[in-house]
């Protein structure tokens, strides 16, 4: 099981980004930065909601801040990201693979999905960013082909996105300087 | 001080809800049941952000859960709701006082003003739900008033919003059958 993503962050944030510098860095940290970034520059509003815990026990201490004592990860029933990029809502969600043939499309759960359709429905710009961490490549795959594949595994298709797919459907997102990971130029490109 | 939301509920939901029937419904209840709605008959996707909870310690049992042993609840850097309507991107806060006189401004903090002037900048549709609990008004706000009101706090100025402004700039919501804060209904008058 993979435990939301705030919790990798902070095991594993002190070492991987000291030692690697770049190379090192998560998929959601340089979403993160990129995001940052847009944001400073005035180009989009984009931020990453916060993973959804379910809070069950609280401490109060005398003169100093609440406790969580007992809390679950719950399942998030949207995306993990979304704003708004020149006047339109954007919308998406970012998963990292270690397999080098296929996405297995278990990685995104079937609200997240949901969400995304509708989303689609609505107008909205939505994709998901997919990271195959053994090639160090990025994608863009647009919600229409994700909700291709979801939709055939439905009917007894396979479970997984096959990394050649990507390779002809979805857009490799360039590695530049500031922000390395600049996913609004593809944005750009596709969408308007 | 005020907690987040997300523990208010857990520990008011179930008598309130009960014995009062709608009456004693939460601002936040209220809204979610609108959104829920909203999505339902297709007309919006219109979210809650979950509570930011800053997770400081894990326990993994074997064979169940992870449970969060120590986090702490973390101010939050944008609203709380947003999502797509008609095609375009709405954000908004949602907050109650039981104030009669005004609307204390302390109740929301500089990162959510910064955050809604942001959306506002962008084109996208931007306010504060406000209820005066004691009078059960629930107003829309557009980002263009609260913002007017902050940045004169900020010169020096009152640090809260009169009620009586409420009554003049302000949009009353009305109180409905399905759904009970059918704000959407003002979206429309105000913005398209």
């Amino acid at each position: 099981m993979n435990y939301p993503n705030g919790l990798k962050k902070s095991t594993q944030k002190g070492h991987s980004q000291k030692k690697f510098s770049n190379r090192g860095m998560t998929l959601e940290e340089d979403i993160n930065l990129a995001n940052k970034y847009y944001l400073a520059i005035n180009k989009a509003v984009i931020h990453k909601k916060p993973t959804p815990v379910q809070v069950v026990r609280v401490h109060y201490p005398k003169r100093s801040a609440a406790v969580v004592t007992e809390g679950y990860f719950k399942q998030a029933s949207t995306t993990d990201y979304n704003g708004i990029y020149r006047g339109k809502y954007i919308d998406f969600e970012a998963k990292e693979t270690k397999n080098k043939t296929a996405f297995p499309l278990a990685n995104i759960h079937a609200h997240q999905i949901e969400h995304i359709r509708s989303v689609a429905k609505h107008g909205g710009i939505s994709f998901v960013i997919v990271r195959f961490t053994t090639f160090h490549e990025t994608y863009l795959l647009k919600a229409e082909h994700l909700l291709y594949y979801w939709d055939r595994q439905q009917k007894g298709g396979r479970k997984s996105i096959p990394y050649k797919a990507f390779k002809s459907h979805a857009s490799l997102i360039p590695i530049k300087f500031q922000p390395r990971i600049a996913y609004l130029d593809l944005v750009d490109e596709l969408y308007f």
